[in-house]
């Protein structure tokens, strides 16, 4: 088996993290996503979608989406669980996994490809007006986000998931984006504080 | 258990044909979502993202977030499995349908906001050069939907899945926004009638 990804990205992050706390070692190989290659061959053909991580497996199977991913490792190595044990502890973190996905890292992507200079892909479509609103977005994401944690420990609930490891990538990527600021959200600063804290966060 | 929904949607759809799969009965309640019911009380307090369908379980816990929904449902009653089995079906089956949702589902819904009246809302932001350029996406989305299918019975391979699911109510949606035509995508048109003629299509 066979990660690739460009390490600086947000996505094969959240891979690397929720790799680290189920204490899975993999390999891993580069893709030169500034240079372009995830839209040449041989990459395109393992994901047609051009967007890293992707995992390889051993009977030459591609996943790809982070998420997908997660799921694979989740099914192979149970635990410590990160997308719940019950059918509702599942459900409820898979909303909320979902939630920040959709409020708050789209919108940071978005922001990043349309707002600014991004991959500095010159041909790439841009619409700077929809790449602002969507740091408005982001920070609407995390109001809400911070509504959550002021009665929740972690983003679903009593327990770190991959609601965290979402969250926790989504964070750090609208502050280098410099979108907002923790001080603007005490219970995220709390949160952001703690989860920054395990080792998986240096993966 | 119920689930609050607006029967005209595509997302709440996706929860019906997953229910009708499975063959399991659930109340419904509808949402006037033209009417903004959404985003007031009681609704908003139940999904503060504003959005159907949502499901409410008999502790009183509310799941929001289609997949959220399909997984609670799945873990409940996992035949006929429409998630996968297998920990490399799991991750095939989330990765299609995850494809299929942010390059053609987001895809109609950003231009059904941006492009046309959408809800008639008139203090909603519309950007309408973005909401053009979604239904390029959706468009792109389809062909490679096509080159899948191309060579699969279904989207996520032998079998029938909730990415077949998502997959037919965005071309629905598709369809009814004008955004494709399904002369356009041979594969697709006979994957689409093919998937329609189960009873679950009109749930």
């Amino acid at each position: 088996m066979k990660i690739y990804e460009f390490k600086a990205f947000s996505n094969p992050r959240r891979v690397r993290m929720f790799l680290a706390e189920k204490a899975i070692d993999i390999d891993y190989e580069q893709i030169d996503i500034p240079g372009g290659d995830h839209h040449k061959q041989p990459f395109i053909s393992k994901n047609p979608w051009a967007a890293v991580p992707v995992l390889e497996l051993d009977d030459g199977t591609f996943i790809s989406e982070t998420v997908a991913i997660s799921r694979y490792f989740e099914e192979l190595q149970p635990e410590p669980a990160l997308m719940g044990s019950t059918p509702k502890e599942k459900a409820v973190i898979e909303m909320w996994q979902r939630r920040v996905e959709s409020s708050i890292s789209n919108a940071n992507t978005n922001y990043f490809h349309h707002a600014t200079d991004g991959l500095g892909d010159s041909g790439r479509y841009r619409n700077k007006q929809w790449g602002e609103k969507n740091a408005e977005i982001s920070f609407e994401g995390f109001k809400k986000l911070d509504k959550q944690l002021e009665s929740n420990k972690f983003v679903a609930g009593v327990s770190y998931s991959i609601a965290d490891i979402t969250a926790l990538c989504a964070a750090d990527f609208a502050l280098s984006l410099k979108i907002i600021s923790l001080d603007d959200f005490p219970h995220v600063k709390r949160w952001y504080e703690n989860v920054s804290n395990r080792p998986s966060a240096k993966a």
